[in-house]
């Protein structure tokens, strides 16, 4: 059974989702984006408008939020999918939950570690925050691309040491 | 390795949420609540204010949410904290989120399959839309309590034949 260390995020997972964020949006989505500074999500919560939400459970329990507002998310998408979506469709959130799923994928091969990842869930609403739950550490990774801006919230617990 | 047999969901984890959702509230929050017939989500998707989200990997792949409109879950968490809480902090987005974790727990300890969920993330925003994904069917469980109307959406794809 998977023990729990401590409540700190190992800096090798936060520069796997980093890494994996560049890649992820310049290869499949031809955005080049700039990160920013990644920091510990405070009780004060940024909003966004579209997020992806992939679930980790093995070595590594928690989530990772793609989070956008509107205006990025549809470019991103159309990028993405090669044409332009409707928010609202099941093609908008369908294109959102295979990004939040390969950033979360290929960032978690990097982690020399025995998780797994849920099927992501997208949600839809202006202006909605995920809230940060108390025993969860949570780091936000800011994100900048010509098109506006998205963020990558990792927000898990460690239950073994990264090895790799 | 899990193959997936077809997009149908086995009534069994069906009637493993309804029982488990009937017994978390009722026990935990002491909430009385009517379960309606559950309906297969279209793209017409409702609106909530506040929602649980709890990933399933291993034999079971997906997402169950627990969506509440704002006033029910400000009376159902006072219920089961034992506390008012306000909306917006830490404690109330734990409360959901352990709610959430507790129907998702004890729904899977009857699926009879080998699966593992993943932390809560809980979203509070005014009437957000968890979105359809296409290759996902999502079963959508309608339940009423004397405090208003909440809904439990599985939203899981099976990847081996439920045996229990």
């Amino acid at each position: 059974m998977a023990k729990e260390l401590n409540m700190k995020i190992d800096p090798k997972l936060v520069a796997a989702f980093v890494d994996s964020t560049e890649n992820i949006l310049s290869i499949m989505a031809n955005v080049e984006c700039r990160i920013g500074t990644p920091y510990f999500k405070t009780s004060k919560q940024p909003t966004y408008d579209v997020s992806g939400i992939v679930g980790f459970s093995g070595d590594v329990a928690g989530s990772v939020v793609v989070s956008f507002n509107e205006d990025t998310a549809i470019v991103v998408v159309e990028a993405f999918a090669g044409e332009k979506l409707d928010v609202k469709s099941e093609d908008f959130a369908d294109a959102i939950g295979e990004l939040c799923n390969m950033i979360a994928g290929n960032a978690k091969k990097h982690f020399g570690l025995n998780a797994y990842i849920s099927i992501p869930s997208v949600i839809v609403g202006s202006g909605h925050t995920v809230a940060r739950l108390k025993d969860t550490p949570c780091i936000v990774i800011p994100c900048t691309t010509k098109h506006g801006e998205f963020a990558v919230e990792v927000n898990i617990k460690q239950l073994v040491r990264v090895t790799a």
